[in-house]
């Protein structure tokens, strides 16, 4: 029997009311001080770092070297971009003084790192034997932002940020999407986010960038999340920023560069697309706690046998025995409400018959396995529970994308089941700007796994060039 | 025979030119555009990366968690613990405004947090069940410095900062000496550095400490550095910020609590203990190379030979085969100034034989090795390597330190062979002022290790507490 540790709105009553409750009680994080930034605690930190371990694991592969670049940007040299300073400039939190000290220039804490990078570049790049550079950092940035939520949207959050350099622009762009294949497998294996992928239209490519990719992923409610994207720059920033080489022939060059990142964000995006009533789901290969032993009572067998197999499934699992005076009950709970992927609990009654009960989150079962199958049946259980929360995201997504050859289609779709909406489209700005005005939604990919025939513009009707998902987004 | 990338210093002739051209020329940093920073180029990070994979894998087997706090701080919060803003109040970097907007209020960039994670756990901390709670932080803070050098005193430093909150003064106490026990292990063991530990004096302990610990490390040239420190607070900060719990017989009582941290400082103790004239010498457990591989031309045979040791090698060690264009002797020089431990030089002439040349960075040795008895002869020669290295470091804190019973028997030892100087001291912050004023030093700790007898103070000539180590210091 569970019981719940605080009321969660149930999900389809109120969908933001739930998430909310959701990253709340399950310990993940406090909010700041400071309006719009979040402290995570232990729980919620857990699992960025193993987000980070996964991926950062994935990046060495394709030889990125991790780097760590300065806090703060001259207000000068963050000007030398415009189309990118005119992104940023509204919500760049500036320091002005030191101590009681007004500073000559001010400074920008970085909402990204483009032209710190662009900057160090310029100064060591010489010849196209210096190339490429394939740099990443993990760090905080900030963008002020008026309406925050917890890991959607803040005013300071991680992510990690990767800037390359090369010395011909198909490198650039083949690297470009060779991250892209790294995010999409990332998203779809270890988060089990069933997500889309293409390029962003001209109005929602990123500012200075020639070409936008990105992975889209929906959500629970309908409504698409952006979990990562990866800028092909062509030499936009080389000439902003004077990045020049020497090529095999001699010949000054300006080099191609790209940017790539995904930040915590992503945990939203878990929560979101897997979590239910009762609290967290997370996916196994992320969670902080893969295994949760739970002992009925402190007797010297239930002790000794909940150590053994604590033994026996650490050599494979991140496992947990909550040895806190808490309740039995309480502490189903709580594994509940914090999506621990499968718990085991150990009583004197089951002990009798040899038996412990395991449950998986997902289907909440509860089966007796017999002591020597314990390791074999998790084993199994974690894959299944891995596949079955995929598939009900996948099913999700399937069920809920739809095409549209009109604006009128396109807003009774999104009055109703909402999600993905494929239609064709112009792919101008000034229509784009038109139809966030009628809808309040963007254009969120034009996918790379569509056929991308030409008819008519789903809003303005003039020739279309592109088939795009547009989508209600956070 | 090696040539030199460009001209390094000699380390007797000028230290602090030597160190600057060891960082510079051995790629581990570039200046960042403000004043003060640092950009931390890929082989200078890797060896951060190595420190905090250690560290972070002794400080969860105590049971610390990692979480994140926001980077920034409210100037109203920040002002709640007197003591605390006094010591830090003129260095904090504020951000006043955002785009256009002027803040409310002043915003300050942490220079530690202490303060956001009081506030945190005053939240928390309900009953005596709820403690200890042991949190730890990696990452970014700022401190404005005037004089800046890379490593040692930069505006922005990475470093992690551990936070903990306890139930008794007494459980608070032992964890900042378990703290303090696992810095000088790692210091010790991993970085090779000889510390000595011990306690702050009331005038060099922390902003707002009852009690500072401290490991203090002795550079080459005779000068002290602070490699960590390991602060008790006793119930200081929990009365400032109103943390109690209820105890196990239902009274109210304030927390005790703790704070500890290491800096990538720790890189500039490092260079300035183990490097030599040649550029860098790495402590093996942390160098982004322990192993370089170097072939003589790319032949077949020598190809095939080097991939082989590489495969062999890697399964123990980071090892790297250089295959960039530039010429084999900047690659053996490229090698030796980034302190790579083993050198490996494949050549025909020695495969000939049935051999290839292996060197140690510190002796440069250059001794034939058979093929069979590669990777024996390094398992063996890494050993020696990090031995030595210590050593040389050992014997030059014993050889450097002092007694001294007067201040001018002190002021020779500083104008002669420096070192730590062990003197009897009253222990008065006035008396210690004095000190400061007459030489320009402080005291590094009351040591832990040395019988604490009774005497004059080496100054003012009152009764003496304790024997204290005073040092000039970076």
């Amino acid at each position: 029997m569970t019981q719940k540790i605080e009321k969660i709105t149930p999900r389809d009553e109120n969908f933001s009311q739930w998430y909310t409750d959701v990253v709340r009680n399950a310990g993940l994080i406090d909010y700041g001080p400071v309006k719009g930034t979040m402290i995570f605690k232990p729980y919620g930190y857990a699992i960025w770092e193993n987000i980070q371990n996964i991926l950062d694991k994935e990046f060495k592969k394709v030889g990125v070297n991790n780097v760590y670049f300065p806090l703060l940007i001259p207000a000068s040299l963050f000007n030398k971009e415009k189309d990118h300073i005119d992104g940023f400039a509204p919500e760049v939190a500036t320091v002005t003084k030191v101590g009681d000290k007004q500073l000559a220039e001010d400074l920008y804490i970085r909402p990204t790192s483009e032209v710190l990078m662009a900057e160090h570049f310029a100064k060591e790049v010489k010849s196209y034997r210096d190339l490429p550079l394939i740099y990443n950092q993990w760090v905080n940035v900030m963008r002020w932002e008026k309406t925050t939520r917890p890991f959607l949207r803040t005013s300071e959050f991680l992510w990690q940020e990767g800037h390359t350099v090369h010395s011909s622009s198909d490198e650039a762009r083949d690297f470009t999407l060779k991250i892209l294949d790294i995010y999409k497998k990332f998203a779809t294996e270890v988060l089990l986010l069933p997500v889309i992928s293409g390029r962003k239209t001209e109005k929602e490519k990123f500012a200075g960038a020639k070409e936008t990719y990105t992975i889209e992923s929906l959500m629970h409610d309908g409504q698409s999340l952006q979990a990562g994207t990866s800028h092909f720059f062509a030499d936009n920033f080389a000439k902003a920023f004077d990045i020049k080489f020497q090529n095999k022939n001699q010949e000054e060059e300006f080099a191609y560069s790209s940017s790539w990142g995904v930040s915590t964000r992503l945990i939203g995006a878990i929560i979101m697309t897997h979590s239910d009533d009762y609290g967290l789901v997370i996916p196994s290969k992320i969670s902080p706690v893969q295994v949760q032993i739970i002992n009925i009572n402190n007797s010297e067998e239930v002790e000794s046998r909940s150590n053994a197999i604590f033994e026996e499934l650490s050599q494979s699992y991140r496992v947990y025995i909550d040895r806190s005076e808490k309740s039995f009950g309480y502490k189903i709970s709580e594994a509940e409400i914090r999506g621990v992927p499968i718990r085991i609990e150990v009583g004197p009654r089951d002990l009798a018959n040899g038996v412990v009960t395991v449950s998986r989150r997902d289907i909440k079962s509860k089966v007796s396995i017999k002591f020597d199958d314990i390791k074999s049946y998790i084993d199994e259980q974690i894959v299944e529970f891995d596949r079955n929360i995929y598939q009900i995201a996948l099913d999700n997504r399937i069920n809920r994308t739809s095409k549209a050859d009109s604006i009128t289609e396109y807003q009774d779709i999104l009055n109703t089941k909402q999600g993905f909406v494929l239609v064709p489209f112009c792919g101008d700005i000034t229509c784009e700007n038109d139809i966030k005005e009628k809808t309040q939604t963007n254009s969120r990919c034009i996918p790379d796994d569509v056929e991308q025939v030409k008819s008519n513009c789903f809003n303005c009707k003039k020739e279309s060039n592109y088939m795009v998902y547009f989508a209600r987004s956070y």
